[in-house]
């Protein structure tokens, strides 16, 4: 009998996190990492997990969203699923009435992008690999057929995808060995949470340096004189050398931007993060043209590959920070991080919140293997919360991510916590209040 | 004792237009236009009501997010909300952890503008006036005060914008008198859907301009061929006089836009209407440059205001189209209709769809008095579909919007309306199966 989905089932989980003010930024200031997660069942008994991240009220809108596109999994057989996920993608964005809610953007993309990590996450787990082997093991031609060029290409043909992918085919089997051996290198924003007082922040710094950290980041935007007062106490504590990034988290204009980052270009900021709304690739440019040679890093909202697209296009960004969770999951990201190596721009995948590090270390460490050969000025994010909660939670060493060995995207929250933490009535939730904006 | 909002009530509403392929276009071949409608009511009875337009499944999402968002809205005090709806609006579009599901883009930003729509719609009944009016009788301070211009700066200040609004000032008199007796103009999309024959097409093309429209649209984007021989028979149908826009749906790549438009233009295209991707400021931009002297038109899948401020400052449209329903409703809009007269663009709304054109005739019309003083070179879309489930639908004499004078948004649908097609549950489509893509 033909293996089919039976059942996709989703779970509205949430972390109090806000109870202590980790993850605290100019925008989020009382954020509780949550995640619309998703388990696909087949009729076999096996499971891909897939999330979408959130920070708390509204992630039962994502549940609603995943539950509207399900329809187009249940059923479906597994085989021709798994041989062709893209299909899958462009099925769940394409869908001719749905799509007007986007396109392409916002809560109904992400929901895609869960359920599209899912598919992947099943056949990581049927092929026995990690996903970030199961890409690299992949063809140039395999990997191209996964990519909608559609939008894309006045910037990048299905031709020159493979020819980038070609390029990257020499030394492939030493890049996955260096990367079992070494790991990929990590940055940590765990200092830098603007709730932080100055001397959690200063030993928090030294810490991170004693860890093996080359990168930290701090989070700006709330008030100029405690920006510059904590990127002294940061810079003192690290030293010269260490790179400090910034991260605004989109709480300025293009004037204001320009203005602060003058004010904090003394510390020598490596790059200035989400400097501005995240649709605005014409004030990016003009945000990189004036801080200079401060770098402009963005991608944490960048709501689809045309977005990406644009920002490359128009010299907007030096680094490309891809999300596991914003896009329409695995296959837009192939996209994004061809994009990227077309352009010459470094990937630094955004992480942190819960799960986001489990699944986009794949993501960056398939582009080294397979994409841009190279782990220069690359790093991926770190944030040391929330993995307890995860069956195959990252491995951090010396500040770089160790290559995850176990088949599938590491998605997999463990049952427990799931059962903890649902919202809203999990027992971590069930005696509070609910809040104020969710109603039934 | 205060006057509060005592309740926001949502209903899934759909139409079955897709059993007739009325609104066929490359990107929706079967459409049902649908709303996720709201009313506020207060506690001393009376009703706000609002809608997002959808084209049929996923509109059970919409009605989620503004659920969710309902609660910010829920035993406010009425008097407070109607004075500043501006505060409402930042409120819906700026919560600390919903806005993550955006920002300020997809369903869950449309679901605000609803929610912003209807308290607009309050104001205006409570007011005594129809929207447009009320908007023209509020002063420039009072305009300015309503909009955010946090993100709009480099392109828009609160003092230009003052500017523009008190160089309005002049012929305000006038021009209302003149909108009054004689209307605003609209053009017709009723003669050129996808679905409908050759003899079908002539034939509504001559009745259009029968009935004093200057300009007609035509979906184009499934087959060249069938777009050369439709482009034929409708200019034959028109005449050299009538403008002909055409409407891709965002069909197109970059590239397939340039060389499709090329192959229409001797039929004189007045406009190429969402030639790519609504998120493709630099390929609107590319396009433009080289389809010229045809026109660029875009605008109903514009998600927030900086994308119209970035198609604007990146040269790439020569029209714009306002949605009332994308965006996060009147407070949004009047930032995008600033941002129009600014940049010298003329603004013809998108319309269509159910209930499109009674609430955007508003925009349109308050542009006319308050902002950019003229109706040249401007025209709201008008289709002849489903206006008779308004209690104030829009009325059409000699190719024009005639102004409308009842008191409010003019976005209430009749109540038996609202019973007969309630999805899933209402008689007309309680017989039917329910789509495949909308599971419980």
């Amino acid at each position: 009998m033909t293996e089919r989905i039976s059942s996709v089932d989703t779970v509205d989980v949430r972390f109090p996190t806000s109870r202590h003010r980790d993850g605290s930024d100019a925008m989020n200031p009382f954020p509780d990492y949550s995640a619309a997660y998703v388990v696909l069942r087949t009729t076999s008994g096996a499971e891909g997990h897939g999330l979408v991240f959130t920070v708390g009220r509204g992630t039962e809108i994502a549940v609603a969203a995943m539950r509207s596109l399900a329809g187009m999994i249940v059923g479906q057989p597994v085989e021709e699923l798994l041989a062709d996920p893209g299909a899958v993608a462009r099925r769940l964005t394409g869908d001719s009435q749905i799509r007007w809610l986007g396109p392409e953007k916002g809560v109904v993309h992400m929901a895609a992008g869960g359920l599209v990590n899912a598919v992947w996450d099943l056949a990581a787990r049927r092929a026995g690999k990690p996903l970030w082997k199961l890409l690299a093991d992949l063809t140039p031609e395999q990997l191209v057929a996964q990519i909608d060029f559609h939008y894309l290409r006045d910037a990048l043909t299905e031709d020159e995808a493979l020819a980038l992918l070609r390029g990257a085919a020499g030394g492939r089997a030493d890049r996955e060995r260096i990367l079992l051996e070494r790991g990929y290198p990590a940055y940590t924003t765990t200092p830098g949470w603007l709730g932080y007082d100055d001397e959690k922040l200063a030993r928090l710094c030294r810490e991170a340096v004693d860890a093996g950290y080359q990168l930290i980041k701090l989070k700006v935007g709330g008030n100029l004189a405690d920006d510059v007062r904590r990127m002294g106490i940061a810079r003192q504590a690290v030293g010269p050398e260490i790179r400090i990034a910034v991260d605004a988290n989109q709480i300025w204009g293009v004037p204001d931007a320009i203005g602060w980052m003058r004010e904090l270009s003394a510390f020598d900021p490596y790059w200035i993060e989400e400097p501005t709304s995240p649709d605005d690739v014409l004030g990016h440019a003009a945000v990189r043209r004036a801080v200079a040679p401060v770098k402009v890093a963005t991608g944490e909202h960048g709501h689809n590959a045309v977005m990406f697209k644009q920002l490359l296009q128009a010299g907007a960004i030096d680094v490309v920070q891809i999300d596991a969770c914003r896009v329409a999951g695995v296959n837009e990201n192939l996209a994004i991080l061809l994009l990227a190596q077309k352009f010459g721009v470094p990937v630094c995948p955004h992480a942190g919140g819960v799960g986001l590090c489990e699944l986009v270390q794949h993501l960056a460490m398939f582009d080294f293997v397979a994409v841009s050969g190279s782990t220069e000025d690359r790093a991926i994010e770190y944030v040391d919360h929330l993995h307890e909660h995860f069956v195959d939670p990252v491995r951090i060493s010396g500040g770089r991510y160790l290559a995850p060995t176990a088949p599938g995207m590491s998605a997999q929250i463990v049952p427990a916590s799931l059962a903890a933490f649902r919202f809203p009535d999990g027992p971590e939730w069930a005696a509070e209040a609910q809040p104020l904006t969710t109603v039934a």
